[in-house]
């Protein structure tokens, strides 16, 4: 029998006999590796784990863990999905059903409108034919074959003429009664997808064409084990009850209005946050050595052209014209601040210079993908741009670094990851600046203890760059943070400084936004804490009832004394019950909830209900004064007694 | 003789022989008036003084204390001007003259290039005629008349040609062997032009158009004394010390790039200023019950339509498109806070509603008329608008008129003027509610002892207005604070609230900004401090120059206790005279200077200069720092030991 090496991922060298199967290898690597296994990638590509390999390869198998296996893992569900709807809807026409960021979806044509009562029957169907457990099976085909295969689908037939048009390989996949045509790879077997459902109906175009026939699609999510669709949906809900559109909108934090698409309303109580971060941000800049500056919004064509704006970014700004001038509103800051740069010689001696700036940006955003505060056609960054020299790159990381943990870890008390991402392909200027730029990086995240991932080649065009991805309390990841490297910005616009020998020198610039979007922040902010935010940033910080109207005077004598620190408090003195003015503070995300009666005026005391709904009874009023401006001060994230 | 009856401006009717002129009446009423009398005002029309009335009239004797006799005055100089110079370049051909803001200015077709040497023998020329004190005379022409007499000049003939088609009469006005093509009317006597200087030269082009011959424009101002003259030109030498475009640029406060005409840069330093205004505003707004937003920037054509602003405002705003919509960057926020007012039903229990706004504006101005901060393309003002129930006009008018008179008078010591500018004949809504409105404002400004000045028909279309006119430190009026009563905006958008009948009510909205523009209230700040700022606004409040190395220790002690007072302090510890570091700290406007020594760090004291050149010894740190907080926090413009 002839053999053939397979080199695994972790370097080792297996031998194998001709025509052995990724599956069987898998098996024989380990029994869970063999049950996991999706999906094979041999020789850097995926291929269905049933095909038996003829020649020495490098093999990895790929489970439900990494990306690649989901997303076939996904695709399978969706033929699974359509395998279950030709067979209860026998006039219905597959046409394609693509992976989405969630889930997947399968668009039919068809002549029944679907509703979600389908859904009870389709998912049912779906569970038998899982049951059955059918072997997949590829089939490649011919143009004249394929054709024939898919004569009763003219979508098919459509896509069949384009791919042989195109020169591509036909292929079909074939589990039970039920075939598609699809290009794969798939899960070996249909009794692998253990947990789905449906999620959502929607009508669809052909090809997303309104001109062509309509089609019905259905959405719907999958997982390899019932506990994993059951925390998704767990996870759905939660972050539906934590939506902060909604919640904006119900307490009046910010809204949106359709004469704007994209750009936030603040409310007063929502501008209470908003001015709360930007505060915060300006205490950080005193200590840290920024300076803010105030700038213009609108810039003639010729700053763009310059910065390469105009080449890489035009189709997200939004221009106008004036007395024959063609401008266009700023998108991002950091032209704004080299020309401020640029206003005078400058000296080694002023670096590094930090300019900071929250500025409104516009980005001209399709209206479709705009989503609530995080994605905006208007928003200002917490944005600083830093000159420095280019030996200080690497001091000046070690200090971004340090800033961006204090914000994230010691004020919010996020988790994060942190990604460095490498010179792309595309890429402006040298080698040597780039290497150079690089291990500064590395040296400052290694000095500072940091775990960081590598991702190769996905740096700017004009120099590599950190993100931080923030993990929220439903445990999703938002890119937040960045610091890039730019050599590129200082060249085009000739920003140089004189040196300690007297000649000038490309100076380097660092842009970057630590909290990102405030707007995006917020929105975050709002979903990670289920509006609850912590007491500094509560737009109403302490809410006090009475239990009996005679108690208001007590209670507005407690709130002139909060108010003299500068507390946001307010006095609930209706005559509804005590019960009912707690559940509406509550509803409201009010942090302190303080009650008074005979015995806390009698005392001078109250009672403090805190957001985690801990009660503490008798608490000295100046000692709860005190604890209030300390925890305030000190940005925390919990409130204790 | 036949008599006719004149009427002057107290009512009085004299009566005088028919055939007599205004000049002689002017005497009869008083010698002073004689010789103050520049022209006449007869049934409302200006004349010429010299010209025989023949019926009965309404007279009014015009002065130099006129507006219309500032304007006169100068147009006579202008031709005094041109008298001069046709009798030192005859190939001069004088084109035309007109007044402007300052003085006036004269277009001559000539060979010769003017320099500012030419005018000491111009200005010479110019007094010789004023001492022959030529009457001055007006000849009424017909075309063939006018073309004959101007027939060496093409541009009068060109002008002639004009006229005459526009069924103009046509007049020249001559004194001496001078005649110039001119509807007058003119000063009687070249004698009277007691003072003028000539002080610029420029080049211009017929009637404005590059494609026309080239001119030169000598400019010049005038003034019936001497003693005018002169305060004229101190106020020119010291507006220029003080001229907020040149400071702003020296003290590196703000700037100006041409990529963005019209739109302030604000460097660390003036953001300081900027900032410490809103920041004093906020303050006040928490006191006085105003809550602040942040709202979108660009905003769809229906708003604009609902806003009657596309109507009434179109040019002035930056438009643009996005997705095949037309949207326009906001010149105002009145429709944004009217957005947020009506995205709920409002009860009586909300008003009076006062929703305050930082945000950029923008108003498409001309790049000609934009002037470093007083006009400006972008800016934000301290904006609010305040929804009220009709009962609640006065009272908020009142509290209105008692926050401006804070911020004037008690913050900025500024005098001011109050204006109250009622319904214009062009104005939108019922005459009751007129009516109602400016009794409100009347009985509001009365019952605060405010004196103002009725400006009638001067209001805004949609409501009258209260406006705050502010004299700086060299006279000059400023038009600031706005105070507007508005019906139409909560008519046109349906803005109503449930009154206590439960029924719906429209609200009525006041308008007001109080520093108006933040950007040019800093400008006239600028110039009304000659750049010396009080002690809450400076950027640098502090700094300490050592006489020698070894005292620095002890200034950064000093620095550290200071700046744990948040007040913004530096330390000059250069190697240079202690002279010349209180020049440079003096040239940057810097507060308060502290010298410290070896006697200073034995004691514990401090020298302290202050920004009126005060100096005061041994002046004990911590008491001096005491001083400092205390002056910062009550906002005093002086600072005092």
């Amino acid at each position: 029998m002839p053999k053939i090496k397979i080199t695994l991922p972790n370097g080792s060298v297996k031998e194998y006999n001709k025509g052995i199967t990724a599956g069987e290898i898998a098996f024989d690597i380990g029994k869970k590796l063999g049950e996991d296994a999706l999906i094979a990638k041999i020789n850097g590509k995926l291929k269905d784990l049933f095909l038996p390999i003829d020649e020495d390869a490098a093999l990895q198998i790929i489970t439900y863990k990494d990306k690649e296996g989901i997303e076939v893992f996904r695709h399978s569900t969706a033929h699974l999905l359509a395998h279950a709807v030709v067979e209860l809807f026998p006039d219905a026409k597959p046409t394609i059903g693509p992976v989405v960021e969630e889930g997947f979806y399968y668009d039919f044509g068809i002549s029944h409108h679907f509703t979600p009562d389908d859904f009870v029957i389709i998912e049912e169907r779906m569970n038998e034919i899982v049951k059955k457990g059918y072997s997949v099976e590829r089939i490649e085909l011919n143009e004249p074959e394929a054709k024939r295969m898919f004569k009763g689908n003219k979508y098919k037939i459509e896509l069949i003429g384009e791919f042989h048009e195109q020169k591509q390989p036909l292929s079909a996949y074939k589990q039970g009664d039920f075939i598609d045509l699809c290009r794969g790879p798939h899960i070996p077997n249909t009794g692998k997808i253990k947990a789905f459902k449906l999620t959502k109906i929607a009508a669809a175009y052909w090809k997303g064409n309104p001109n062509n026939d309509q089609l019905q699609r259905i959405y719907g999510v999958s997982f390899p084990e019932k506990s994993m669709l059951e925390a998704h949906l767990k996870l759905v809900e939660e972050a539906e009850k934590r939506d902060h559109k909604k919640l904006g909108k119900e307490l009046e934090w910010f809204n949106f209005f359709e004469e704007s698409p994209g750009a936030p309303f603040f409310y007063p109580k929502g501008t209470v946050i908003y001015n709360q971060l930007l505060n915060f941000i300006r205490g950080e800049y005193k200590k840290r050595g920024y300076q803010e500056v105030i700038t213009p919004l609108l810039y003639d064509k010729s700053l763009w052209l310059t910065s390469g704006h105009w080449e890489h970014f035009e189709e997200h700004m939004f221009k106008l014209e004036a007395e024959g001038k063609e401008y266009a509103l700023k998108p991002m800051n950091c032209p704004s601040h080299v020309l401020i740069y640029k206003s005078k010689s400058r000296s080694y001696k002023e670096l590094p210079l930090r300019i900071a700036d929250f500025a409104p940006l516009h980005r001209n955003e399709l209206s479709g993908v705009l989503v609530g505060l995080t994605r905006v056609r208007k928003m200002s960054q917490d944005d600083a741009h830093i000159f420095v020299a280019p030996e200080q790159i690497k001091e000046e990381i070690f200090r971004l670094l340090d800033f961006t943990n204090y914000i994230y870890k010691d004020v919010f008390d996020f988790e994060y990851e942190v990604e460095l991402s490498t010179m792309p392909d595309k890429h402006m200027g040298e080698l040597e600046d780039w290497n150079k730029a690089e291990e500064s990086l590395k040296k400052a995240l290694e000095s500072k203890g940091a775990a960081y991932t590598i991702k190769s080649g996905e740096g700017a065009f004009y120099g590599p760059k950190i993100d931080f991805h923030v993990k929220d309390a439903l445990g999703r990841r938002w890119q937040l943070a960045t610091i890039q490297l730019d050599f590129q910005l200082p060249e085009r616009f000739e920003a140089t400084y004189v040196g300690t020998d007297n000649s000038k020198h490309k100076a380097v610039m660092i842009h970057r936004a630590l909290l990102g979007s405030i707007e995006r922040f917020i929105g975050i902010l709002v979903e990670h804490y289920a509006g609850k935010l912590p007491l500094w940033l509560a737009p109403t910080q302490v809410r006090i009832l009475t239990v009996a109207d005679r108690f208001e005077e007590y209670a507005n004598e407690i709130k002139t004394e909060f108010e003299k620190k500068d507390i946001r408090i307010e006095v609930d003195a209706r005559t509804e019950s005590v019960g009912y003015k707690v559940r509406e503070a509550q509803h409201q995300k009010i942090p302190l909830i303080l009650t008074v009666g005979e015995k806390e005026e009698k005392n001078s005391t109250v009672a403090v209900r805190t957001f985690d709904n801990n009660v503490y009874f008798d608490v000295n009023t100046a000692d709860l004064l005190e604890k209030t401006i300390k925890n305030i001060e000190e940005k925390k994230v919990k409130f204790e007694i």
